[in-house]
């Protein structure tokens, strides 16, 4: 057998490895898979209103890492597209509900004015329960390629990230302690629940829809556990170190509103060396994994270089 | 072999079926089940808030029908036991958002204060939202001695019938048309959808989890669809024609708000007519199952009986 090698090692691609244009492709087929998932149809008003918010823009993140973890783990991510679609609508059901005049009552999200404002607070509930509902039944009807067992498990682990034990949770928590003074344990519960839960099921769903390891499913879950609670402390450097201009948001909302952070708690560079610890340790749970984890090195390096 | 039948014929229990007891005991045990499914962990409050409406009573009628389906088609109940919950934690999840100021507006509801009354209307849009993911999350983990494709049809068709196509459809529908003259096609739409859509999927979800012909599971949506129109029927025909006390709840609302309904739009007799027709039609579904079917016929039965 003569075997011939006239490609380049493929280590070569990892010095040029572009996450911007990564994350623009794959938000870009993401764009496109949403946009056909949610046809409008009678009655129209509840789908523009979904698509309204779902069509918002983002970064689409947690679609994104989970089909880089689909392509990482070897496995076409066509497998973890309607997953992936899910999640989207999900996370765009919090903030929906969240935004709505009994909870945060925010007016605009991203520039565009929030979907109660648009729709009415009726339609805006109903619309997030709708795009949560769609979520189970998109990932039900949608998954192909991967054994009925394990669409089912995808489905007990959305649940368990959205529900009283995981997103829903950390809101409770969240609201509970408005103007209190908190612990750090709090805090991270807060936003181990409210953030991290459901990046944690962005990553473990699409190894488990391609049948991974238990090992593989727990190092991608402490990956994603530690890119969320960094995620979180990065915001809230950024609330005091950035300008408003900077963020696209207004800067040291958290401290007028005296509401408990990393920075207040821990300090301003015991924050930034928790974050940058949480992302050497979320990368070290990838060494195994070599180049095809690329994607999901760099979108945990890309998290704490906007401190830097 | 010698067959001995010292046994009084199976038919005679025909004549003494008694459907007060029946769905009493049934109620009993979805009680439990409900009670046993939902321990309150930390953070406590949204669990006691989802607790303070999924067990304040009401018929369970949702979670009778799929039981009693279950054991019509000869498999044991316990197979349906997890997603007769899950209808019930659907159903209560859109009382509670129903209630909502920005909706119905309801203080109380069964004697008791609103959800929002008690926890807030923060915590009351979350324990829905947790009741809803819960249900999902719950028929996956719980259900056993069914397929896992006959599980994930279940999640997808409960979906279906709680999304923009289904009960949120039809209160999107009913919302639009508050105050305005509608059509008999209009109203029909909203009752199939608001009402009749979690029926169907109540016997439905159990015919696919005992692994039922397609041809069984059609007369199952049929006779649900038509009990849950006469159901709706009934219940306009009673705004009219029962005293506040008989009803429980205040009459002649309907008139009061000018809302359309079969009555308004058919006039009183043929909207009873209409009602004792379905029922007949729902019946005759059932035709092919012999005594089995003793506890649906008699639930189709009780609901004109309201009338007469």
């Amino acid at each position: 057998m003569v075997t011939t090698n006239l490609n380049p090692p493929s280590t070569t691609a990892s010095t040029t490895f572009n996450l911007k244009s990564y994350l623009a492709k794959r938000a870009t087929q993401v764009e496109a898979a949403l946009d056909s998932s949610l046809p409008v149809v009678y009655p129209e008003q509840i789908y523009e209103s979904m698509r309204y918010s779902l069509m918002a823009g983002g970064k689409r993140l947690r679609p994104i890492l989970c089909l880089a973890t689909c392509e990482m783990l070897g496995a076409d991510s066509a497998i973890a597209m309607p997953t992936a679609c899910a999640l989207e609508m999900v996370h765009t059901m919090s903030l929906i509900h969240d935004d709505l005049p009994a909870m945060d009552n925010d007016d605009y999200r991203r520039g565009k004015l929030t979907n109660h404002k648009v729709y009415g607070e009726d339609v805006a509930v109903l619309a997030g329960d709708a795009l949560l509902t769609y979520a189970f039944e998109y990932i039900a009807t949608q998954t192909q390629g991967a054994q009925p067992q394990q669409v089912l498990k995808v489905i007990a682990d959305l649940g368990k990230a959205v529900g009283a034990n995981g997103l829903v949770g950390g809101q409770i928590v969240d609201l509970a302690s408005e103007g209190k003074a908190i612990d750090e344990e709090t805090l991270t519960y807060i936003h181990m629940h409210k953030t991290a839960a459901l990046l944690e099921v962005s990553v473990t769903s699409a190894a488990i829809l391609v049948g991974a390891d238990v090992d593989v499913i727990e190092r991608l879950r402490r990956y994603a556990q530690r890119i969320g609670l960094a995620f979180q402390i990065v915001d809230d450097v950024l609330d005091i170190t950035a300008t408003s201009e900077e963020l696209g948001k207004s800067a040291g909302k958290d401290v007028a509103a005296q509401k408990a952070t990393y920075p207040s708690l821990l300090g301003l560079e015991a924050s930034k060396q928790k974050a940058d610890q949480l992302i050497e340790a979320a990368i070290a749970e990838l060494a195994g994994f070599g180049e095809a984890a690329q994607p999901l090195v760099a979108i945990a390096q890309y998290i704490t270089a906007r401190t830097h």
